[in-house]
């Protein structure tokens, strides 16, 4: 580049020139960008080393590469890599010629500098005691070491290499577990996409629930579900997903939404199910009519085949190669490292059997979160939920609801058989009742005749629960509040079930949960009606269940009254999808319009539907932790919200003090290696690791 | 009422039943609900009197009666009340006779009478220095006093009573200020339903704007203007209003709609212009399409006449009797006194100079909130409001914008010139972009061929602006960062309107108000474009104007790091509507499905976005106030909600150290007294009065 000095002949200018141009390259812009975005300081400064030059360009018996301790895919302790012969450090990084595997230098002429690489690569990882990514260089069969650092590696390689340097006497059981990233582990459970694949990219959105899967595109839900049964594959395709979707997604291999962010409907319900979900593709126009989507210049028909990447976002055309995961014994001995380590108890978030069977297979220690909600929209239940809406006085409400209850009964009877000996913590109805019912005209009409009622009566209704803000509506403990009959038919189902399961020999732990509580006289009047209730159902059954009362504390009204509530409450639940929500005045329906700019000018540094809030959110539940500790000292305290599973918050939580973090099934692990790192934390056992790739 | 037991012929028996009869009426459920309701300790217990028996109805010379040390409707000084010779208490009671008044007494027969019960009635006022309601009986012309108590009195009538108290020496001014029920002001300031005129109620409502008008009844804006504008008085009636049935508001004598609460669009809208109003008359079924109203069994077409009673809430067929306000010498001596004692500063919210100077008129020392969106709807200001939002970029909305920046500077030169020498706080625009959109088939159509537009797009593009809960979504503040050019016009008709005024001779101080804040870094980025704008306004015209910059106070995330944002604000301003809703997790729109059920099951004692809930809400802005004033101690602090006109929040804001309220114009007046009362509260001059009618 022209600079107006001629280059200079004096070799001491040239050095002169060369640590100029390495200090001032702690100024640029792009060094600036890079601190800011890590965290790290602008006043630390660098340092510039300097040594004189080897050249691997001299000949054969010279040459230079790359070298890895161990294998960063699998993990496995083999020394490994690329080298060039005849070669400088360009000539491998511009592409120009293709390197080969370090392995082939073990015979032939380069067998001893492979023996010294082999010698000092060992050297550097007993020393560093960590899986190193070495530059070497050789010149006329002599080794020199350029630069060695931490290598990059996946979940896979992260869990396998910890483990196996605890056997081999390099690091302590207490680093193996600070050193994984919990978050990695999730590399462990899903299909993913081979990343030496070549694929076709036509979108991306958020990885709203990790894997990979492809079927058939299909943009509706009892479609999805119809093709489903007759066995094939379907990716369930919405503009954005809402409860009547439910059984589509679980027909579906994956489900991919146009609108939403992390906590919309569609990704809390598919990783629940810990099924790929990407949401917020915002380049794509989803038209479910015609049955097909457009992004970015491209068309996607009903019936196309694609690939769903929710590890990383991708939407992919045609089917990808996909890597099946494996998980094995290395993983195993982690774990048991971890949990031993741990405070924190680990809990799921599930609301069918089948969910919580896969969520102990993870290691959850119970249910910290039952939707019984989303038990409504199956099949013929949905009917009756409609009659109980739609009843115009109490007694109709009681008759609809009389149906329901041996179906609710049922339900929670296979969550206490498939979590016994465990606690199981059920929410009561959450949702705005309009949820349940219908909205376009035509769906109206045809629910009218088969509820018999005029049409025009019923479209008045539907129309008179339609709610500006439904998010601070008429939903949670409010709806028990003034239809207590409907608090009376969950709890009623709730103890007949845990009694059913008892006298079959099993243990049950029940947790009753009341919701969106703001006021401690809202929590008094529910629990009276639940104990009321548990009483009526022992005294006829004739055995009692041990039973906890508390409350969701989701509303920052009720973390700032908390000492009040805890005099009412058995146990708390942190539910910070909504606190966030309410706390920053942010619907997460509809923060896709500008929270993802925030994020990506830096005016958030998190998504805070992902990471928790510490500054804000934290604060208040700190508060409440100590104002309802302070009222009642054994109050037992968890969380529930999709932080649960997300390392940062796990600390967070483990540091106020919770006694519980309940995730989706899939994030169990992911929760108990965060809250075993957090314990050791505390004790000053640091990590000094980093992300990994 | 036969009670198994024949009555007592022992008198001593009939004494000690009816001493226990008094007893026993301390625990009847009618008494518990009294105490409960007004906070009157179960545990305080009742007294029995016994005295001797005196007969009024022992001839003409006999007789008993009520009297009234001053008027109770005007509070002129003259003894009143009414009378019934030859007759016991229960004759006038039972309104089987028609007392008379006891001026009557004055000649004659019972002239001495009259002169004691004179004597007696002055000697108690100036004993307990405050308006008697005191009961008598007379036998054979011997004057027997049987109770007195303070009167009950009408809002003209105590501030009357208690100037001219001061007056004649019976309390000081301290005393008359406090005595006052600050809410009893409105009753000067609007015409009320003559009270004793006999009227058809066909539905009550909340009492959204006090006051009373009637006239025909209107179910549409556009008609609404249409009649108005030929000298018909209207009354809009909707079944809720929207910002684009503003101009109808305008127009109309009162407004009344079936849905919305205290705070819903409506209220808020026609209480800061002072306008009668009824919200939320849950039994009036609207049809504007039809044109007229059901309401229990009634039907109110268009044309048809019906007064609005908004002090009330009452809904009343045909026209009744109106009595107008007057206000006189002795309000403005109480409001002078008022203003010496307190200590808090009262503005107004006013959003046009019309309100600015109704605010000035009721002692208002500034605008503490402007809200700039109200003047977009307006005219054919709105075309281009909706043009800056279709626009496609960037470059697009600028040129709508460079439109609207004459019309919105024209506004704030009004508003600087009537608020001359006083604070204006004007807020950047606050409400999502879709409001300002049309939202059926039809109307979007129109707009299209208004606009040029293919209806499609339109519609696409107004669907896509919907939002899930707009009350969480993409408003405040987040507009100014995802689109900065809306905030640079608005603060650029912001700093020349200030340079024309003051160019003109005027003082203006100007406070821009960034709302909707929830991070530190939301304010930053703001401030700097609106002092950027500044600096460039400043140096074309070449004069400067004070000015601050500063944030509403309305997400429970502002309040709970507020230390951080005071590092960046000039001023606090408490916007409690929204902080009520989010800390609620209540949408002020929605909450009428069940907030009328809290209050009247006493789940919450009053409607919070009535009266500031101090335990929750309080709590947040105590912490606010505590902190903000940490990082930067000349922290100004105001608030703006509706709760600034509300006598118990305004004594909130006074302890826990604000510097100013702001309200509607209208509860200026309410605010300076209150403020008052807390200033002298705080030196130990305590109320001992309770509400009046």
């Amino acid at each position: 580049a022209k600079r107006g000095a001629p280059f200079p002949d004096d070799p001491f200018a040239q050095l002169w020139g060369a640590i100029e141009a390495v200090f001032k390259s702690w100024r640029t812009r792009r060094a600036q960008d890079y601190r800011k975005v890590n965290g790290i300081p602008d006043d630390l400064g660098t340092a510039v080393n300097v040594v004189a030059m080897v050249y691997g360009n001299m000949g054969d018996d010279s040459g230079t590469g790359v070298a890895f301790t161990r294998d960063c895919r699998t993990g496995q302790n083999v020394l490994n890599g690329d080298f060039l012969a005849n070669a400088q450090g360009e000539d491998v990084v511009s592409g120009a010629r293709t390197p080969e595997p370090i392995a082939k230098m073990k015979r032939g002429a380069l067998a001893k500098v492979y023996r010294e690489l082999e010698r000092i690569a060992d050297k550097l990882e007993r020393h560093f005691r960590d899986v190193q990514d070495s530059e070497f260089t050789f010149e006329h069969g002599r080794l020199f070491m350029l630069q060695t650092r931490r290598a990059q590696r996946t979940g896979l390689a992260a869990v396998r290499s910890a483990v196996e340097m605890v056997d081999d006497g390099l690091i302590t059981p207490d680093e193996a577990v600070q050193r994984v990233p919990p978050q990695d582990l999730d590399q462990l459970f899903h299909p993913m996409v081979d990343p030496r694949a070549s694929v076709t990219v036509v979108a991306k959105g958020l990885p709203a629930s990790p894997g990979a899967a492809m079927g058939e595109a299909v943009f509706d839900a009892d479609e999805a579900e119809a093709l489903a049964k007759r066995g094939r594959k379907v990716i369930l395709i919405r503009p954005e997903t809402s409860p009547e979707d439910f059984h589509g997604i679980v027909a579906a291999q994956a489900v991919l939404t146009a609108r939403g962010g992390m906590t919309s409907h569609a990704a809390v319900v598919a990783r629940g199910m810990g099924k790929t979900c990407v949401v917020g593709a915002k380049d794509i126009e989803v038209d479910p009519q015609a049955g097909r989507l457009r992004a970015n210049g491209r068309v996607v028909k009903k019936g196309q085949v694609i690939t769903v990447d929710g590890t990383t976002g991708r939407v992919i055309l045609g089917a990808a190669k996909l890597v099946e995961p494996k998980v094995g014994v290395h993983y195993t001995k982690l774990m048991a490292w971890a949990d031993e380590r741990r405070r924190l108890r680990v809990r799921a978030n599930a609301d069918t059997p089948a969910d919580a069977q896969r969520a102990r297979e993870f290691g959850a220690e119970g249910i910290g979160l039952c939707r019984t909600e989303h038990m409504f929209f199956e099949g013929d239940r949905i009917t009756a939920m409609r009659e109980m809406i739609v009843a115009p006085d109490e007694p109709g409400r009681r008759a609809a609801l009389a149906r329901l209850l041996p179906m609710q009964r049922a339900d929670f009877e296979g969550l206490f058989e498939a979590m016994s000996g465990y606690p199981v913590t059920i929410r009561l109805l959450d949702p705005p009742l309009h949820e349940f019912l219908p909205h376009t005209r035509d769906e109206v009409a045809t629910l009218a005749r088969a509820m018999k009622l005029p049409a025009a009566r019923l479209e008045r209704l539907v129309a008179s629960l339609v709610e500006a803000n439904p998010m601070l509506g008429h939903r949670g403990c409010r709806l028990g509040i003034t239809y207590p009959e409907i608090t009376e038919m969950q709890a009623r189902a709730i103890f007949e079930a845990a009694c059913r399961v008892v006298s079959r020999g099993k243990k049950v732990t029940v947790e009753v949960m009341i919701p969106l509580v703001a006021l401690v006289e809202e929590l008094r009047r529910q629990t009276e009606i639940v104990r009321r209730v548990a009483r009526e159902v022992f005294q006829a059954e004739g055995r009692a269940v041990p039973y906890l009362v508390g409350t969701m504390i989701e509303l920052p009204r009720a973390a700032l009254t908390a000492d009040e509530i805890a005099k009412e409450a058995d146990f708390f639940s942190f539910g910070t999808n909504d606190l966030t929500q309410t706390t920053f005045g942010l619907s997460r329906d509809d923060a896709g319009r500008f929270l993802p700019f925030y994020v990506e000018h830096g005016i958030l540094k998190d998504d805070p539907f992902q990471v928790l809030d510490q500054e804000g959110v934290g604060k208040l539940i700190e508060l409440a932790v100590r104002l309802g500790r302070g009222s009642r000292n054994d109050l037992k305290i968890g969380i529930c919200g999709e932080h649960g599973g997300e390392p940062a918050s796990v600390k967070f939580c483990h540091h106020v003090g919770m006694n519980y973090v309940s995730c989706s099934p899939f994030r169990v692990p992911i929760a108990r290696l965060a809250a075993a790192q957090a314990a050791l934390e505390e004790q000053g056992v640091i990590n000094r690791t980093r992300a990994t790739v």
